[in-house]
């Protein structure tokens, strides 16, 4: 890889990544973006509660080999956008070490789940993973923007995006200038974003991050249970593993409606945007909905505020009971 | 280049970039990071004021076109960030338009010159480029960090980035959604590091942003003449055109040892940064210093704070010299 830096992809075979079929859009955009190019990320199929398919991540490899490409890395997820889903960490850095790959672990949404001890195992073989990406703006609630990359390779982002210009990072300074860090990251001029991440931490501790984290969870679990017991309330995926919980709202003029019609699946579809109008027009509350593969549009709670209760779990239903009964 | 999202690069014959050999180093790391290569980089030699010389400029665009190359952009620089020198803007647009090339110009550093009527001609020809950088935090003095990228180009941004993820971006919202920018960004999560800029205009105005301006030139000026007139300090560009004024500070002990010996040039490569040692020691004040081509060190102060007048000016001088007088 060291000519990719000077010459450019062009000195090399076409680059494969891998990845989950339901990861973030960022993985394609930034293919794109670095002229890998959108078509070279491989999407990987998915089971029913939104895991990567490690059976048919294997086969892919296998296919981009027989290409002639080069397969170089694999981005699981832990914390998929929409669902939640945690992908098998363990077995795909199995397959990574097998194939030679790179492991990265999207672990922007989930990661945060690290802090607790009861919930860590979510995340297990992340310690074998090359890179990792935790954003403590997501599930740990720093303030927006604080996302982190980390990498187990010492002097990897040095070789990297290091250019060593002589205007800037002058090496006859009359200190240590290894503490000098800017020259290791893509930009130049930015904000110390994870200086705010670094009070929290000393302000709350591993302790307070741990309550943080445990409260959120069973917020979300209050939640999962109340939607499964409330009528017209149901859930998309049965059993979350994150704090997103997916779930449909169906009115009561649409609960006799066939559920295999086509009717029933496009006036379900109006559901959601409707009802987000409403409350968006009320104020009363924000919640977002989006369809995924070939499920209508449901909506999705994503829990991140400790300060949240099972009052306001309540609420969350019956407020949108309130706006909806009558579509 | 509608492939070249797709594809990627593979599918592009090898892109050249030009740029100045003093341009920012951020054109070879994004040139890196972006798959092209920083070998595809071309520089383009400057003349003595720091400008690109455009004869040069078109024998390059030759060079890689009779290497089968594809030239595809030429990123000026209006104010570079040693010298601060403005490139000429009106003679690249020319050959931007006879060889179909994208015209980009850096004006991250000088570009705050706009606001100002009496410098704003530093610029002419902007008005011809394809897509300008231009960052507040920089000569405007907005809260780092404010960077935009401006383009004349009005869909531009959204074929480049949108991914259309329909999880984030519902076109089924009750709202025109032209205004959700989202997916015209690189970033998903991010700050809106405008609305700060947005506000200083406000409050300031025009006239404000132009006072400003004026009065950190005026101070550039003052600076200059002082330099000029005092013993022991010389300048390294006679007349600068931006806030960047570059100076030596030969010490009483140097001033009898030939100019042209390797002993002056490596005795003065080390006056700059042991008086920047001292200062930073007696925390007086703090200023950069680094070479350029084959210069030795030099001081480079910019002036971004209009709030310092030629007290202050007089004052760096007057400490510059307390400082380095025995070296």
């Amino acid at each position: 890889f060291a000519s990719l830096q000077t010459k450019g992809l062009h000195a090399l075979p076409r680059l494969v990544i891998f990845t989950s079929e339901d990861a973030h859009y960022s993985v394609k955009k930034l293919a794109s973006f670095m002229g890998i190019g959108s078509d070279n990320v491989y999407a990987i199929k998915t089971d029913n509660v939104g895991k990567i398919r490690v059976e048919h991540l294997e086969s892919e490899i296998l296919r981009a080999k027989s290409e002639g490409a080069l397969p170089f890395m694999v981005s699981a997820t832990a914390g998929t956008t929409v669902i939640g889903a945690f992908d098998p960490l363990e077995q795909i850095a199995d397959l990574c070490a097998k194939y030679n790959l790179w492991m990265h672990v999207d672990a922007a949404w989930g990661g945060g789940a690290l802090m607790s001890k009861k919930y860590r195992t979510l995340l297990k073989g992340i310690e074998r993973s090359d890179s990792v990406t935790w954003n403590p703006h997501k599930l740990l609630a720093a303030p927006q923007q604080c996302s982190t990359l980390l990498t187990r390779h010492r002097n990897i982002l040095a070789e990297a995006h290091s250019t060593n210009a002589t205007y800037l990072f002058q090496k006859d300074k009359f200190y240590d200038t290894r503490y000098d860090t800017g020259d290791k990251h893509i930009q130049c001029g930015r904000r110390a974003d994870v200086l705010k991440f670094w009070f929290m931490w000393r302000a709350k501790g591993m302790a307070g991050f741990e309550a943080h984290i445990d409260k959120v969870f069973e917020n979300a679990e209050h939640f999962t249970n109340s939607i499964k017991a409330r009528p017209g309330f149901e859930m998309v995926i049965e059993q979350p593993e994150c704090t997103n919980v997916c779930f449909w709202y169906v009115p009561p003029g649409l609960r006799g409606v066939p559920r295999d019609s086509a009717e029933y699946r496009d006036r379900l579809h109006k559901v959601a945007p409707k009802v987000k109008e409403r409350m968006m027009k009320d104020g009363s509350m924000m919640i977002t909905y989006q369809p995924i593969h070939d499920k209508p549009n449901f909506f999705r709670l994503v829990l991140q505020n400790s300060s949240l209760d099972k009052s306001d779990m309540n609420y969350i239903i019956d407020e949108i009971e309130r706006l909806g009964k009558d579509l």
